[in-house]
């Protein structure tokens, strides 16, 4: 074998494996431009799949940003509580987005959808079923750069992102059982349903409305849906008093820490991800302005926390980064890099002082979720009309967010004050004060030994 | 620079890396169907290989998944002791495979295998020595898909999580002394020559036995293994009263959660990567029923939790994860994803009913590592052969399973034994008591000020 | 959709997309030999730069490393203090790099460079500026094998490096808007003056000096900074007393250890990122030399701690770990790995004498940065020349790393020197007492209930 120069060793393997894939020609044949092009068309193919997986992985694990953050951000005695929910969000998530949200989610595969009127995409289902086995004929999506369940394993991923948003703003107070029933209903149902509006050929394409990777039909989703639910569930005991506004502290800031850098991180996913293939230029790009906006958003928190608060506040600099990441998520494909960093400083702006209104008019978000995803996804969607370049126009925009804002807002009051009615959302006050994690679950979430 | 455009950039770009790579041609020559083909093939191999060393870090990070969910499921004056265990096992494991495991590893390569007889193969232990630097010739595996140090490494990252199954299991009260020897004998001798059985053209094949990821050779080899331990070990104190069993709390369930999410993430690796390629369809696949058996065996656990415990418990939702998981590595490649909720759903179950059920026969396993890798491994390899279509038969996973789990178990229990009678292997009662980082390491994990 | 093959899919879907991509000939055409190689080129560029961007993202997950090992090994009372300074060093890190460091980096461009005298490099300015849009014509880099936006993401995610390796050696004592002010001199105008030095074909490079991935000009820079500002800064209250030094605990070893393995998993993008493509043999080579280095480094410094201080040392063992990892990053391309083995233990014994030595001269570096940083920063520089099958020499590599150890001390020195005459730079004996979490951040890192 050490005869064998390096060189013609990678023609060896190289051209084994290009026969073994294109199954063109037998190993006696030469190649030919046409099997070459295959060869080069399959390695490309390979290399965009590829990359929309390492992305799932990387939504994937933004779950457990949630998870640490929104555990952090509130107090020792719910932190079970908070888990189990992001456990039950995630695994209950892609298993209804498997069974019904996917077939719902594109226009014309969805009962719900505008378009067709209501017609299940039995197709669609018969798809599921009919995908078992690799190297089938389904499983090159419709896009071309991608398999059918890399497709599906990417929108699985994002999908469960919704409620993991309403479940940080909701947290010390919520029966389980209720969370539960509202989480499956928003992922199951009202999420795709708005999904199908967007995506595809959906409905708001036609208003010209643009939403790259969810700045509205995600993340500003998920904050309506939590402010319906915070209204109608109430602040948590002891924090708006008549001496005035009592702040309950976090339990571990270094969990909320860990939270913001994994959602950070995975946010390269979610954005990265969402430009659909591996094309240099384009995901480049997107790696840049959402990192720029993420940093932008985090100094800009911190100057006007320290000017506002008198302090240098660190859950309000963590939050900053998440709000200049929701913010650059509508357009990190067309804003340019030196205005991705003023949309990043505008939501780092827009988030501290959202969260001090919230806080004002006594509407209860331990973790500013709907600060962060609600408010500065509506300003991030107007951003792209601002500075995207003609992408879109203010107009569309606006027709986008009151769309699919006031569907999450109305689609979880009624919901949410149907559970209400029925048997009450909140837990009793005696369970409140000794937290949910012995009165839910039966255990605490720090041993004392 | 602005005269030109982007696409003859690309082709300058792509035809200058071609003719450096390929070396064929001159830069004068055109391009022929030959130089393309290999251009082609050279890009392939690139994205097959770059596959792999990701799947190796993402392995990788699996160590630290085990190191906080070891360490949160256990109390808090052992947890230095746990960590120093972890940090002993990824970094012996891997320099131990270097010198001794990856070559033994293969058939026909291994000292121990059943195929030559047990003759040491020095041309791969030259070929080690061989390998410095980049370019030579045998870089290239037999398999042709990625080089042969991207063989190494990926295979080595999966080499020390037999012994990390283990050292959850023995938590607590084993000395540490005692457990490196051990970890060092499981890890250098007993995994090669099981893996060597297996993988490549070993014995196994010959029942047909299919294993993808390693469900029996990987997970229930290390549960096998910690179950002899805990035998001769013995419980915690405390733990087994006459009043009954006295459960003892983990001292972070945060920590557990970042565990467990963690091992998940690092599953996509650990199950994508033994693709041993990018293949779209393949991979893609793997994804898929990976993260609906992970997801199933969670909503599963957390069922059979309310209905059996009477409360939502979360340590059984995060343990049903990994039941999922374990359950689908030993066919996420063929198993389709419709029935890939029902293996990670029967986990799920089992994983709650085994742990309780070691509880009764008074096996203490503090994390629960035998029911989670030991049963559950199990259960994935017979799913193949039930669900996988014809990709392997009930008497030959059962031939795997048995000769498996019987070497791990056997050889853990005879060298445990040794190990025992020398000395003993668990700590004194008052150092137990104490807890083992003051005893042992002379630091607490948690500093007071 | 069921009568196509997948085959036929394959070639389909490819062909379309390759087509898309070259634009070369219409869907009319025969595929050429021409395109066909162009495709491959393209195929090939495409997983160049996306390695570059896995890599960037994994270099960016080392600043939460950072954050939690730095947090984890000092005190309970300091914790919020070091997340805040963590987030505001990757957050303005990027930020200068963008507006700034980029240009000032690369030799010819840099207003400092010992090249060309110190003319703004406007062109790069304005490349900066221009390089608003995707599939802009120098969105391809001078490498030739990545974009522009990826050159910049990657190098912008090293840059706030050096001075997150000062943050731990000031941590519990420093004011934090002195620090602020320090940190953005040193990423904005020190770190890229030195790199200008050394990346490119600067002055250093006339020296033969080799330092791959940055043992000097990364680590051993932060750590001689580190070393200037401890120097002035002095040690601890209560560190060192006429009864001898009293080691002050970190407040959460599971803290530091999760910040050492997400450091080790950052790293294979640290080190494999900086062989700037996806070239198999290379980056493969370069995974299994980290790998190995830092495993000895971990095994090295457990079996010295246990000889010198009489116990397996947790903390010990980790910085071991991140030693090795620092000892091979000049030079994980040449080293053989059975060498990189040497390299790691070397730097794993020296690690653990060296924060010895620094503790008996009273230089109070909590976390070890100097030792580790540093001291180990200059044994990897030097073990290229003895290892490194003469990729360097010994008297090239002392230049270089007195250049640049001199440079970032006197530099740090001088402005640290003019911060204390300024207002000091410590904060006052209550402050430190009280933790600087509630006086400087007025919030505590861990609530009560």
């Amino acid at each position: 074998m050490n005869k064998v120069t390096n060189q013609n060793r990678w023609l060896l393997a190289g051209g084994l494996s290009l026969l073994a894939i294109t199954g063109l020609v037998s190993a006696q044949d030469a190649p030919t431009a046409a099997s070459a092009t295959a060869a080069a068309a399959e390695a490309t193919f390979t290399v965009n799949n590829l990359w929309l997986l390492i992305s799932a992985f990387l939504v994937f694990i933004m779950h457990l940003g949630f998870s640490t953050l929104e555990s952090g951000l509130t107090q020792k005695k719910n932190c079970v509580n908070i888990l189990f929910k992001n456990v039950f969000i995630i695994s209950t998530g892609v298993l209804t987005y498997y069974i019904w949200g996917f077939n719902a989610h594109y226009p014309g595969a969805s009962p719900f959808s505008v378009e067709d009127g209501g017609t299940v995409d039995w197709n669609g289902i018969f798809a599921l079923g009919s995908m078992a086995a690799p190297g089938e004929g389904d499983q090159t999506s419709a896009y071309g750069d991608y398999t059918y369940w890399t497709d599906f394993i990417f929108q699985a991923m994002f999908a469960a992102t919704a409620a993991t948003i309403v479940s940080g703003a909701v947290a010390e107070r919520i029966k389980l059982g209720k969370f539960m029933i509202f989480a499956l209903l928003l992922v199951g149902i009202a999420y795709p349903l708005a999904g199908s509006w967007h995506w595809g050929t959906g409905i708001l394409a036609k208003f010209g409305f643009y939403d790259f990777a969810g700045s509205t039909v995600v993340h500003a989703f998920g904050g309506f849906a939590a402010l319906a639910c915070c209204i109608l569930l109430g602040a948590r005991k002891g924090k708006y008093t008549e001496s005035g506004i009592k702040p309950i502290l976090g339990h571990s800031m270094p969990l909320a820490a860990i939270g913001v850098f994994l959602l950070w991180f995975g946010w390269y996913g979610f954005n990265g991800g969402s430009v659909l293939n591996a094309d240099p230029a384009a995901v480049s790009l997107v790696f840049v302005t959402t990192t720029l906006s993420a940093c932008s958003g985090a100094v800009a928190a911190m100057i006007v926390s320290k000017v506002v608060l008198k302090k240098p506040d660190l859950s309000m600099a963590l939050n900053g980064i998440l709000a200049g990441l929701v913010g650059i998520t509508a357009g990190p494909d067309v804003i340019p890099p030196t205005l991705s960093i003023l949309v990043g400083a505008i939501s780092g702006v827009i988030v501290v002082f959202s969260i001090l209104f919230f806080d004002k008019i006594k509407i209860d978000d331990p973790v500013g979720a709907i600060s962060v995803h609600g408010i500065c996804g509506i300003w991030g969607t107007l951003a792209v009309a601002l500075f995207g370049g003609g992408a879109a126009t203010i107009v569309g925009q606006l027709v986008g967010i009151v769309m699919v804002c006031a569907f999450a807002f109305v689609f979880s009051f009624v919901v949410f004050l149907i559970l209400k009615i029925v048997g009450g959302v909140r837990v009793s006050e005696e369970e409140e004060a000794e937290g949910l994690d012995v009165a839910e679950h039966g255990a605490p979430a720090y041993g004392v030994s």
